[in-house]
């Protein structure tokens, strides 16, 4: 099969992802929704939610303009240049309109996914009343939607791209758009959510003692727009910019070889192995549903293990039929093995039945402050799997593919990379189902449908959370290993870069070069600081939020007391929190791309290796301690108010709200918002590569 | 001048150190001491000191005697091997002895400190009696005990070493002893602070409301052996594992020029700024005293500035008249004004008059979750002066020393850390100053002294804690200089063991090799995993701990309503305080040794090469975030228990107080711990390259 055929197939195969989540929207549609009152709720969220896509669109698009400007004038190469071995013109024009093409197809499935979450969450809160059954299939399917258009979308932009433009460069400028738009979202929305969270508990739980999801809160409805922007968008963006990073990586590298060689073996596998993992999701997707058991965990679980399956067997037979590097295949079966290995060890870390929640839910009985120090150090040692497991899958993946020849090795790393991310559609399908059940729930409280209804969308929540910590430590293994490849990228670019300047080329990155060191202490700081700016942007966005809540609770008569009739003024809620945390994600945003830059003129390109590799390191620990010691404390919080310990009211349960407030931050804004940045960073310094070599101090 | 000559000049002045530090005992011994109960409850603390160091040194002789073992039959080469190009025999009992040395000197030194801190905190109270000015005297004299021996007894040490093998290699043992005694002592010592710290709080100010320091609190004596045993001794290990080490990389590479050069000038002007170093020290000292204002933290930095002063004229002076390099005398002076620096940015981030303590002290007023998230965000963006300082420092004096010729630049950069490293004698003796001071305020309180000499101990202690801070900063950016050039000490050590092994030299890592990568990964995650272990052990130990109190106040009739003449079983308190840290210690300590080990055999050389890069880049992250959000979380609350934001007893004083307790094993376990932890692994890798190089599986 030759590469235009592969391609041709991966758009065949977006196009029935898509095919997929338009049955799958109709589904959800047809299902039935007649309670006024969780309606009227309901298209609030809708409306909050719409508003700040709309606004974080418009944002986005003054800022994609000005960066689609400076790149058609400085990239791949300065525009003024007309030496060059290609025209630069015509490049740089490329460049830019694979830049935009990035954005809109990743504002787009994320567009898609919160237009049916919102409608999936008030039919999986009324199919409740049905029965478990119908309810969690209500929200996977909802939740589907969003995985199949994100996958589909990252799989038809990038064959599209390559299709037209022949050339692996324009990837990079796909991918830097899909990442652009990571950012926004993802630290965007992730402000988001956690400043309505906090807010609403504080003033809500903590000094009036009333119930989550509690009516009168006003900040209630902006949480829960808050679970859609960040957790159904937000992630869903930050995967859309992995898929399409892990495939660019492989792909700059595999034309690499390929046009060496004079064929397009390699470009093709690439191409064949992500359409076939789409197609393990669609039909993971299309299959699931809760068995005979009443464990909704399960069901997920299942779903995502045949994907798994499909995956391996099919990408063997395409090996076996169009005779590529069984290598390779194991390179990619390497990557995927390790995705499954993480998210194990996460659930250890993170699931309430195991060791470390216990033990922290048991010292917060000691207080709140053992209940952080603990936590913070369950948080510490649940890095060292994922980081050993990244580490082996990249030193395993390089050993076996190394010796097929040049290039090939850093190759096999972006390919494990590429089987690690292959089953992301079906990780997104879960993911989403999260937010929506947790919608759910709250449109069942609010909407007074009772307490055995309330009970059957918490065991849905709940498996939404396990679930929840499982994918993001697989998201930062994939973006892991994902950036590992990209510094491979990155040096291809250089290299490419500094052939056509006349320039020596570049082998490697020397930890005892001091450019590389200065660069690796620098970089190493950067996502520390990137997080310290999106939580302070939290903190911020709270006081305002909180002083807006205290408000309305004393100029609104009778909203206190739960009159009949009273309503809060919510929309004002939704306003705080949309405004702030566009607004407090441009410090964060800025400084990751100012310093990335800046490392590059003071150091040149062997800082800026040094600098990718200590962005990855620090980038990797920093994010695995940040979402599963959250996702631990939250647990360990859940696990009290099951009746553990004293169970709700109790000391231990109050100290166990404090790690969770803790953990919101952590897990839900930095921590997977540090993805983004490595990814971002990393394509900056690829795309600026040219830049580099010759406008360096040193 | 010679280097004979030069180690001569060195060991005259460590001898006037210790000279120094004779005179300033038996002055702090004349100062008055007449209060029997005072008297009392400080041989209480001594004896609990000296038991803990007894242990102390009973279990590291344990550990160092297998240590010595294993190194006199495999380093630096396996024993049986006699076709070297040296008597491996009587280079093995060498190193073996050079190590033995290392940690006996060490641990006099630490002895010498903790024999004159514990009669210099009575002194200290009492003086207090006749007003700030002799009080401060006494506790910085009895501090500078500390400061002269650690500092003299290292570079006695070193000189003594050299001057007998003339040979560099010899100095890595005697730098692993160093480290060893460091580990147990700064890691142990750490353990015990906290675990007396919090369990004492925990009782005492939480639970039944009595004030620090009360006497009926079993645990308040326990809590002030830890301030010696954790500040004064495990500190002085700490810089002078520093001091040894950054002066054993630097003769190295030094060394390593010399040979090749047919002279001795570079290590002739290692040890003569070293020596002119302390020397300025202990000016320094012999003239600190507070002038006309009544600010002790003023006093503190007065003489610090004038020994940095004193240092850069005299090795300016020296480099003039012995005809040394000025470049290498331009990196010692970065690296001082870089320690300078951090020093200044540590204090901003942790001072009560600037903005950072302030904004979490007033978060605090919504509850602890937001103490922890703003303090946790601070200590990350804290990170980034220190990170970029170090950096910067390694690039600069790198630049400046790499004309000189080959081996030079490396060199360059051990320069900067001596130089940083140079005033360290004034260092510690301002930070023995601190917990001596600590104690006089306990003792104070405990002696019934009254308000007024209470109120002066807490002027002279609040100026400790500043002081405290800042050293913290330049200790961690110390040994941040000082493992860089490690790593450069360990390529010297691999490439002489190739050489004789006929194998390919090693010219750098090369980021992008699988091999360095993958230790990369790893290494970064160590300091995590790390510091996890030991914040665990103070939970674990404070636990057993909490348990004794609440034991003894129930047990003991009238001791929880203070009855005249009942007294608590303190010394149960500090018994488990003891073996608690010892054994807490151990699973730490042994998973640092033994990962590199595993590192080493399965990756080879490069892994760890990029296992020490990637530990020292995670390494100092995490030591600058916790040592500084600690510093900010204890100062925080003090700023609120001087009266703002509600002062004592209000919400936000609460919020602030667990603030402070998380921030305690932060600060004084685990961060500072790090330190020592990043200079055993790197030194364990330079001593075991040849069996890296033999025995590695890829």
């Amino acid at each position: 099969m030759g590469k235009i055929w592969a391609m041709i197939f991966s758009i065949v195969v977006s196009l029935s992802a898509f095919l997929l989540a338009g049955w799958l929207y109709q589904w959800v549609k047809k299902q039935d929704s007649t309670n006024e009152k969780i309606h009227k709720i309901s298209e609030l969220i809708r409306s909050g939610a719409n508003t700040f896509l709309r606004k974080e669109y418009i944002i986005l698009a003054k800022f994609a303009g000005v960066i689609a400007l400076l790149m058609f004038v400085f990239l791949p190469e300065p525009i003024w240049k007309t030496t060059g071995i290609v025209d630069v013109f015509e490049n740089n024009l490329t460049i830019m309109f694979a830049y935009i093409f990035g954005t809109v197809f990743s504002a787009m499935a994320g567009k898609i996914g919160i237009f049916v979450a919102t409608i999936a969450n008030k039919k999986t809160a009324e199919a409740a009343q049905k029965g478990i059954r119908p309810s969690f299939l209500s929200g996977f399917r909802g939740g589907a939607v969003m995985g199949m258009a994100v996958v589909g979308a990252s799989l038809l932009g990038v064959s599209l791209v390559f299709l037209i433009t022949n050339n692996a460069t324009m990837l990079l400028g796909f991918s830097f758009g899909a990442s652009s738009l990571a950012l926004f979202a993802k630290a965007g929305g992730g402000i988001y959510t956690k400043t309505a969270d906090i807010s609403a508990d504080l003033v809500g739980k903590v000094e009036l003692g009333i119930p989550e999801d509690d009516p009168r809160n006003p900040a209630v409805i902006a949480d829960n727009v808050g679970d859609n922007v960040g957790d159904v968008a937000g992630m869903g963006a930050d995967l859309f910019d992995s898929h399409v990073a892990s495939m660019a990586a492989a792909l700059v590298m595999a034309s690499a070889i390929d046009v060496v060689a004079g064929n397009s073996i390699n470009v093709t596998m690439v191409f064949v192995y992500a359409a076939i993992g789409l197609l393990a999701s669609v039909v993971g997707v299309a299959a699931a549903r809760m068995g005979k058991s009443d464990d909704p965990t399960k069901a997920l679980n299942t779903s995502t293990y045949l994907t798994t399956g499909i995956f391996a067997v099919f990408t063997a037979l395409a090996t076996w039929i169009f005779s590529f590097e069984w290598r390779i295949y194991g390179a990619a079966m390497v990557g995927l093995l390790v995705g499954v290995i993480v998210g194990i060890t996460t659930d250890y870390f993170t699931n309430d039945t195991k060791s470390p929640v216990r033990k922290v839910a048991k010292a917060s009985q000691s207080g709140p402050a053992l209940t952080i120090i603990s936590g913070v150090s369950y948080g510490f040692l649940s890095v060292l799997p994922a980081m050993v497991g990244i580490a082996v899958s990249a030193f395993v993946a390089y050993k076996l593919t190394a010796p097929l020849g040049d290039g090939y090795a850093l190759f096999g790393i972006s390919m494990a990379a590429v089987g690690m991310l292959s089953i992301v559609g079906m990780i997104i399908s879960n993911d989403a189902y999260g937010p929506i059940v947790d919608n759910a729930r709250g449109l069942a409280e609010m909407g007074g449908l009772g307490d055995e209804v309330i009970q059957i969308t918490d065991t849905l929540d709940s498996a939404g959370n396990t679930v929840k910590a499982v994918t993001k430590g697989f998201a930062i293994s994939a973006a892991g290993l994902t950036v590992i490849s990209l510094l491979g990228a990155f040096i291809s670019e250089v290299n490419v870069a500094a052939l056509s300047l006349g320039k020596p080329l570049i082998a490697g990155f020397d930890i005892m070069d001091p450019a590389v060191f200065f660069g690796l202490l620098i970089g190493a700081s950067v996502p520390a600081v990137f997080s310290a700016l999106l939580m302070l942007g939290v903190n911020r966005n709270a006081e305002r939020m909180v002083a807006e809540i205290h408000r309305q609770f004393d100029e609104i008569p009778g909203l206190k007391e739960g009159k009949e009739g009273v309503m809060p003024e919510s929309d004002k809620c939704i306003d705080i929190a949309t405004d702030g945390a566009l607004k407090e994600l441009i410090p964060a945003g800025l400084f990751a791309i100012v310093i990335t830059i800046l490392v590059g003129i003071v150091g040149g390109v062997y800082a800026i290796g040094g600098f990718l590799a200590g962005n990855i390191v620090s980038g990797l620990l920093l994010a695995l301690f940040m979402s599963n010691s959250g996702g631990l404390w939250d647990n360990g919080k859940k696990y009290i108010e099951a009746g553990n310990l004293g169970g709700k009211g109790s000391d231990a349960h109050k100290a166990a709200v404090v790690g969770d407030t803790v953990g919101d931050p952590f897990k839900d804004t930095a921590g997977p918002s540090i993805n983004t940045q490595i990814t971002v960073v990393s394509l900056i310094a690829s795309l600026l590569s040219v830049i580099f070599l010759t406008f360096s101090l040193f």
